[in-house]
């Protein structure tokens, strides 16, 4: 897939240059300069030959089949080099000009001019305004950049062209290796998502990093990333995040899901692991690349000193991982061959004086111990430590091992050889323990994903026919929002009970339908042009008699009128009144990116004062809508405290699950809350209080 | 204070070798090498002279006074030597040895000795089981690490000796200059308090770094810091707080309170920035020493690429800071000298190509802006980047704004000239933006607590004299814990209005009191032995009518009695309901470390579940009560939503208060909760409809 852009056995320069410094220069530089096999053509009208290399006019004029051509002329130039590419029967380009859509409205209208005419040529592009791409393997450098990293297990895509050129410099220095080193630029051909599949089928590639400002097709990237985390790790900044204005929105699932909650829910959903800075992506990455996946939580820490023990244990118990308890038999190893004074137990601390043979017991023991899935091993630069013979002994026992070793060698000067040692051996050190144990944390959350079944998906059999007309009938009437009976009437097509309700229009159809129902009743005012109705005292509870029951009708459809005179009121909804549940929302908001986003959580005002909900993009089976339920912060209240029942979670999964379903059989759905739902004592069902429901204009879907 | 251990004229090593990486050996070592220039006398029975100084086979055998002696024995004869520093006049020593308190029963045992015996001999004493200490300015390397930092404003005190000497090997790399650094080891006699008042009247230390697994007196702590970091940061990472196991606690506030949130709530009251790694510390530490605190939040970036800009962009609006709206005259300015590609708002993008002499004309520009307090200047090394220049026009700017001015470089190999530069000339740099824009953050944070009026205590006039009998009665009967009726007449005493009451001892007596109080009203089991009154079926609301309040007597007692046989049963107290409020709990639990930690929170289950409480040390004022009701996460439910009034926060915050002062005036109160307590619309006062307390067993006060 994209082989031209990775190893191309002919590559062609456009706008080649013979000045040190500019782009046009350093590029072909690069090329020519880490070992790449194959044919390099510089085109330049004006030059004879650059860096000793023949050049020439124009591609046409090369006798060779060109593989991939890399395009560093002004941005006015780009369309007709591409013309040419054509001609020359080139398929694959990269666009490193800068001038197109981040440059304002012309560059825009350039950016839409030149996909325009890949397209029409079935070229494929990485670009524009993009560093360019070095693979490791073809030793081919076709980017600007001022570095070549070494060869190495790490894949790295970026949206930033600049923080590939710091990245490049950290990495030489920190000795991290890379398979492939990819700028994206404006992405406005090949995107994220054909990158990943690249990456996923590379044989050098191990672990997939990625800077993101957003994705072109989130839908496409987490159905690839789904299948790709399951075999290697793809972790991922991702920013620009905050600056996301939220968009208007009418319901409170609109109102909460906003864009980085529908990246952090696709993120979690397709097992891509998200750093919060730069730094925690490359401290991901090397273990990764460096260790084996643990087989289990347990860690056990080896210190020459208390304190950072103790700052590691910390770090441990907070994070999801587990203080490993040592077997009796390597705690009686240890404390046979130990000084009486250093502790046996996990830390286990081998003391300030001890030398590498020391620590190379203690590690050989406890890496040997069933117990333990993890070890890691830190040390402070002390008068009698060895601190390069610790690191090599550290470093063998990690290639017997089969267990994930990391070490945590704190210190400057003194400890800068260890880190060569460990570096070239592949042991990732960590300057601080907190941040080693935070790395063990994302390894050890990867195995659970890669161990977690795929979810099964089960469609239900609905009568989605009978919803179909109430759409036609909301767009007949030119609205986009439905009323609350015909959210109802949506719903309950698909499983959700519904209280009884009768809509009246007279005080004294209210009293009849109150009669009918039973009191207590509900009042609501049914108006499809009121959405938050309890704003406007829309929403009266526990009426208790006829009279009651007028005065209502009355007050309510007048305090509306008045209130709100232009909208259409219909009457007052009457409603069976209901109690002995607990009140949850369900809710889906459609992300722009993702599609329908479904989101749970403990209803009344409690969601908007503590916004303790959770998400998923749907559609989603039952194991997942379990899940959610189990997630939120409030989750023990649902189980019941202080000798209450708990409610019925079956139900209210089983109600997710219908969700998911609705909202995916209908893509004109863009909003939508159940709130409150209301869940009864376990094995009581659910019933869905009131509804609200959005959809697409007329003709939109 | 304490100036024999920081700038003696005379030294003594008791216990100095001839071998080499004995710590006997390295101390004496290292107070000769680094231009200390008092006299060093070794002492050593078995040597003529050590390093070619003459040696001595005793203290009593130097003809000189000595100031300080460090004793290096092994530690079943440093009794010995303390006597022997007694006899020659010596006030002050530092015990580097170890096995004390760290080794066992054994070593405790010999710890307990050796402070009696300096108490006794009114020696003052540093360690056991320490580093020792440095002090830069007299040249002072009284350790046996194998560093000596370079001068500079950061004093750190650590609990870990092996912490210590990481941070010694760092720092010297990262080129980070220290004023004093002191290993505290077993803080036997000398502690983390003495240290910080000696750092506060230090001249040459700026801010004041420790690592702490604990503090020997927490109220004693939080008093000297509350003065000190109103003149001087201090940063302290604490460590070993997951693994402290929580104490049994009769209370919601006992079980809620925990070492952990004690350290927190003292660190917050007391001004001292609890940094969460010792990387944290170290970022932190970097921009006090080198910067002048910012005058506001406003922050202004400038970067040389996109990525890395909202990057850092994204960290500014998680943090406390805010991105600064940039005058018009800058924007002029910068729209007028930069390429038109450039970004001329905040994020300032110079473009990739930006030479130094464009760093410098934005900076300046932007450092000149009175719409701004602060500069981040983030650069990635691109081709035409002039690194080493950039870094120092960014020096000569910082030097002269008089503002905040602070740097991400980004990069390895080649930035390493530059980060020199600029460690040089105090411009602190952070590899990544995220950290430089923490750093500034705890910052800002600290400048907020610098203008932060002293908190105003006011004492209320209370009739005290009325709670001492009720404490009396209590201890008399043998209890610590207080029965509802005993703990409510103990706060009604301290203001609380506390719903009307009456002790019903049979089914009739029980009818009657109902009658007396008016219908409905609430049944409560009365007993001292039953604390969760609802586990056990003991509290029942809404009872209407005469018959329903003798069933429930019945029932209640007959329950109560069966399941807690044991219990004594007072009878049942018969209650006004009170409606119409927002629940709410008061609480404290008495921290062995720093004393009445009282709690606030949303009443009700949702305490446990949601665990939405805050915390302050007693005795507070008004302004700490009001904050404490303002930061918990559900404060909008009181403020009132969808058109709810908001409930009486002054009444709340007076009731704070009073609990303040209450437990504050009896410290043999040792934990407490009125829960709940009823806060009614504004203007309604409060409530106490339940309070439980517990305290000392009689005489322990």
């Amino acid at each position: 897939m994209l082989e031209h852009f990775f190893s191309p056995g002919t590559v062609a320069v456009v706008g080649a240059s013979r000045e040190e410094g500019k782009v046009g220069h350093d590029l072909l530089r690069n090329l020519v300069t880490y070992g790449y096999k194959g044919k390099v053509y510089p085109v330049n009208p004006k030059a004879d030959n650059i860096l000793g290399i023949k050049t020439y006019a124009s591609l046409r004029e090369i006798n060779d089949t060109i593989d991939l051509a890399v395009i560093v002329v002004p941005a006015p130039h780009v369309l007709a080099v591409v013309d040419e590419c054509h001609y020359k029967g080139i398929d694959s380009i990269i666009v490193i000009s800068a001038g197109f859509k981040e440059s304002g409205i012309d560059g825009a209208s350039r950016e839409r001019d030149l996909l325009r005419k890949i397209k029409q040529h079935s070229i494929r592009m990485i670009g524009p305004n993009c560093l360019g791409l070095i693979d490791t393997q073809s030793a081919l450098n076709a980017s600007f950049a001022a570095d070549m990293p070494a060869q190495g297990s790490i894949a790295f895509i970026s949206q930033s062209g600049a923080l590939c050129t710091s990245v490049l410099d950290w990495a030489v220095d920190e000795c991290i290796g890379f398979s492939k080193f990819i700028s994206m630029g404006n992405k406005t051909d090949i995107d994220e998502v054909d990158l990943i599949q690249v990456l996923d089928s590379d044989g050098q590639t191990k672990v997939i990093l990625g800077y993101l400002e957003g994705v072109n097709n989130g839908m496409a990237f987490m159905h690839a990333a789904q299948k790709i985390t399951k075999k290697k790790p793809m972790i991922i900044v991702k920013s620009g995040g905050t600056m996301a204005g939220a968009r208007a929105a009418s319901s409170h699932t609109g109102t909460l899901a906003g864009a980085e909650n529908a990246f952090d829910t696709a993120f979690k959903q397709s097992g891509v692991l998200r750093a919060k800075t730069v730094e925690e992506l490359f401290d991901y990455a090397r273990i990764f690349g460096q260790q084996p996946l643990p087989k289990g939580p347990r860690i056990a820490l080896i210190t020459n000193a208390g304190g950072p023990g103790i700052i590691a244990a910390d770090a441990v118990e907070r994070s999801k991982l587990e203080m490993a308890a040592l077997s009796k038999n390597t705690i009686d190893l240890l404390r046979s061959s130990l000084p009486p004074m250093a502790n046996v137990y996990n830390p286990v601390d081998v003391l300030g004086d001890a030398k590498a043979d020391r620590y190379k017991f203690v590690a050989e023991t406890v890496a040997a111990d069933p117990n333990v899935d993890i070890v890691l091993v830190i040390l402070t630069p002390q008068t009698m430590t060895e601190i390069e013979k610790t690191a090599e002994v550290i470093c063998e026992i990690s290639n017997c091992a089969g267990k994930t070793v990391v070490t945590s060698f704190m210190g400057g000067k003194r400890i800068k050889n260890s880190l060569k040692i460990m570096c070239q051996r592949k042991v990732p050190n960590y300057p601080f323990p907190e941040r080693a144990v935070s790395a063990i944390e994302a390894m050890y959350r990867y195995t659970l994903w890669q161990k977690k079944p795929i979810p099964e998906m089960k469609e239900m059999n609905m009568q989605k026919e009978q919803v179909v007309p109430v759409f036609e009938k909301v767009r007949q009437t030119g609205r986009q929002d439905l009323g609350e009976d015909e959210a109802k009437q949506v719903i309950s097509v698909y499983g959700f009970k519904i209280p009884r309700s009768i809509l009246a229009t007279s005080e004294t159809e209210a009293a009849e339908a109150a009669e009918e129902i039973g009191y207590p009743v509900v009042a609501k005012i049914s108006s499809p042009d009121i959405l938050h109705k309890s704003d406007f005292g829309g929403v009266i509870v526990g009426i208790k008699n006829a009279s009651e029951m007028r005065r209502v009708f009355c007050d309510m459809t007048q305090k509306s009128r008045r209130l709100l005179p232009s909208a259409e009121i219909k009457g007052v909804l009457v409603q069976q009144m209901i109690t002995g549940g607990k009140e949850v929302i369900l809710g889906m908001s459609r992300d722009p990116q993702f599609g329908p986003l479904l989101m749970f959580g403990l209803g009344g005002i409690y969601i908007e004062v503590l916004k303790d909900v959770t998400f998923r993009i749907a559609p989603i089976g039952l194991h997942e809508a379990e899940e959610m339920v189990r997630e939120i912060r409030s989750f023990p209240l649902l189980q019941g405290v202080r000798g209450e029942r708990p409610v019925d979670i079956n139900a209210l999964t089983d109600g997710i699950v219908r969700i998911s379903q609705l909202v995916t059989d209908f893509p004109e759905i863009m909003e939508m809350d159940i709130n409150p739902l209301m869940v009864f004592p376990d094995g009581g069902g659910t019933m869905a209080i009131d509804a609200r429901l959005t959809i697409t204009q007329a003709g939109a879907s």
